[in-house]
């Protein structure tokens, strides 16, 4: 039994030096982001994505495993991405990877996050993931 | 000049030990979250709100600032919180704030990330976002 488990994986991806144009296609960004999610595996269960004015986009896909999310600032060629899922089918490295492709930053970094890390942190009493789960279908 | 300045501060809300009913309440989740932006000082432009079967809520306000986004496990008590705001005006620590009221969480973990660091990164030639906005107004 493992004690690094967690809810869900959250990359935060920093994408510099993309071209300007884009970062301000509003309908190119949604699609990319709506193919990224389905290929991390997950269900799309809504999106909302915006064009501000004079330049940037941002948006979200909610997956039924948590969401992606992209907010982008053409004038710097910089966007910020989010890629959360949660569960041990979805994989936002797949998402990471399909839109490396289709931004083509000439930089990119990440952090990939443990959210939900359920176990106790007195040192003491580590209480698995597994285990909680065991005790909630007990109830 | 400073070189620690970034386009977006990120906060990362792991709230712990809360109780089921809250986290499970649609209608509750989505005024907070939009109350909590709100507080920011942002501009809500957006918003996208689920409930789960058999449990669980996902939602996500986009405000032109950037997102709040957050993720119920209320089977585990467990709620995962994003808030991300850009530019200078808005204090995404307002909407902590405002959410650690709401949420009553027995336990709370954050990590602030700055998004959009425009710094170079070969440990010679740092720029700074100020003198890369005035290179933009200066085009």
């Amino acid at each position: 039994m493992t004690n690094n488990q967690a809810l869900g994986k959250h990359i935060l991806m920093e994408a510099y030096d993309c071209e300007y144009d884009v970062l301000d296609d509003l309908r190119g960004i949604q699609s990319a982001m709506i193919e990224a999610a389905e290929r991390t595996g997950a269900t799309v269960v809504d999106v909302a994505f915006r064009k501000f004015e004079p330049y940037g986009v941002s948006g979200v896909v909610i997956i039924s495993e948590s969401h992606l999310a992209i907010h982008t600032w053409p004038e710097f060629g910089y966007a910020a991405i989010d890629l959360f899922t949660c569960g041990d089918k979805a994989d936002p490295w797949k998402a990471f990877e399909y839109l490396s492709n289709y931004f083509k930053p000439k930089k990119i970094t990440t952090m990939e996050i443990r959210r939900g890390s359920l176990v106790t942190t007195d040192n003491k009493n580590y209480v698995s993931i597994d285990s909680i789960r065991e005790s909630v279908k007990g109830e």
